[in-house]
């Protein structure tokens, strides 16, 4: 199977553009198929702001209203997307820019919850693997922005990890996927205020020791719990690292790998 | 050859949410390749009061300077594109949303005149139908905003009867393309005041008739003129005529059908 890199970069990145147009450029120099999936950093709050719309929190969650439904759609779809895409363009990467109604890529549906109404969030029912498969063979290179469709008519505010992590394990029957969460963090740490204590390799056996002793920032136990998620599901590697170096997680020189037993 | 319609939508139908649903349906109905090129309406000019920023006009004509591109870019290419392709699905319609950067599928450059800077405005140089006749054999419609890219990361504005008039002549050799432009008025008018003059047919021969006798409306020459340039680039017919009777409009029994001798 061909390998397939699905790739997330982290808000922050987002909102650097020289950070940005760095890390574009080593992931255009990707020589395999790839995927992006970017998130929105903080430009849609800002935008928001602007607007004059305020963000609802009910219990301190997020609640995508009909207006910031409107923003998100704006800035993830249309501002990010766009320019992410125009900028691979320019560094010989030919990309297509989606969200989930495009070609019907990615189902969802508007979150159930017992009491909290979280709005106009979507959570993922399914991946059209068929209109992947077709562009990655054109070796166009697939750029998601966090939305997704209910095929009633309705977009949905996506949680672009859950994106990633979809993607990734819907087109492991298909290639051989490797997937990427780089961020401003260099990996997973042993010590969370220490850049320099990266844990290089994590399989199932070592994360429960490490669990027991408490050596996991609580933070980022879901994000591992996903990760081993997503091998169990047919990924062969999710990695873990700094968008700098982008190259290097590659490579397994940096960044924390987690990997099967 | 297989028939394709390539149908721009205008401005004040985008503006209008009935209007805009209506037609959609109507459009997702066509059993035919199609596509679809939409402008952006009043939305932009709306956004861009809001967040206060000054609509730059020199000697009459709008410019796009940094700020509006944001917000074409936004409002364009995200909101109202992807709410498009949002309600084409709920009306089983598989459409994917594009603008000229994605898959390098409209290559511009910014408009070059001798006095006057339009600011990020682009002139269309070519049309990548490699990518528009795959989608298409894979019956996914597409759905075009106004918005290009010059390869080398800059986003451009550009009007969209020029990217649909463009994108027909394009195809027009892989396929038997009619171009169809759907707005608010009736066709072309004997009389501009009243929408009861359609002129069903016009041919070389007649609009010269009717042009040597002051029967256009000056508005509507520019148009035409570009109808009978796509014909000679290979459009089978041009179509000018009201959204809402769109069917009509494909059958030939409303709106006016500028043709070949």
């Amino acid at each position: 199977m061909d390998k397939l890199y699905v790739i997330k970069i982290g808000g922050n990145i987002i909102d650097d553009e020289a950070k940005l147009a760095s890390f574009l450029e080593s992931f255009a120099a990707i020589e395999e198929k790839k995927i992006l999936v970017h998130g929105g950093g903080k430009l849609a709050t800002r935008m928001a702001e602007k607007l004059g719309v305020e963000q609802q929190l009910v219990d301190g969650r997020r609640i995508t209203d009909a207006e910031t439904l409107k923003i998100v759609t704006m800035v993830y779809a249309g501002f990010i997307n766009k320019n992410v895409v125009a900028h691979l363009q320019a560094n010989n990467c030919n990309a297509i820019g989606l969200c989930g109604a495009d070609a019907d890529v990615i189902l969802a549906h508007k979150r159930k919850h017992p009491v909290l109404d979280y709005g106009f969030v979507g959570d993922v029912d399914a991946i059209n693997t068929d209109i992947i498969r077709t562009l990655l063979d054109k070796n166009i290179t697939l750029v998601f922005a966090p939305i997704t469709h209910d095929q009633q008519g309705q977009l949905l505010n996506t949680n672009a990890d859950t994106i990633a992590q979809e993607i990734a394990k819907a087109l492991s029957h298909l290639y051989s996927v490797e997937l990427v969460y780089s961020f401003e963090k260099s990996g997973v740490l042993m010590d969370a205020e220490d850049d320099s204590t990266v844990i290089p390799q994590i399989n199932p056996s070592f994360y429960q020791q490490l669990k027991t002793r408490n050596k996991i920032f609580a933070g980022m136990i879901p994000k591992l719990d996903n990760a081993f998620a997503a091998l169990q599901s047919g990924v062969g590697k999710v990695i873990i690292g700094k968008a700098e170096e982008l190259q290097q997680l590659l490579d397994g020189t940096a960044g924390t790998s987690i990997i099967h037993e």
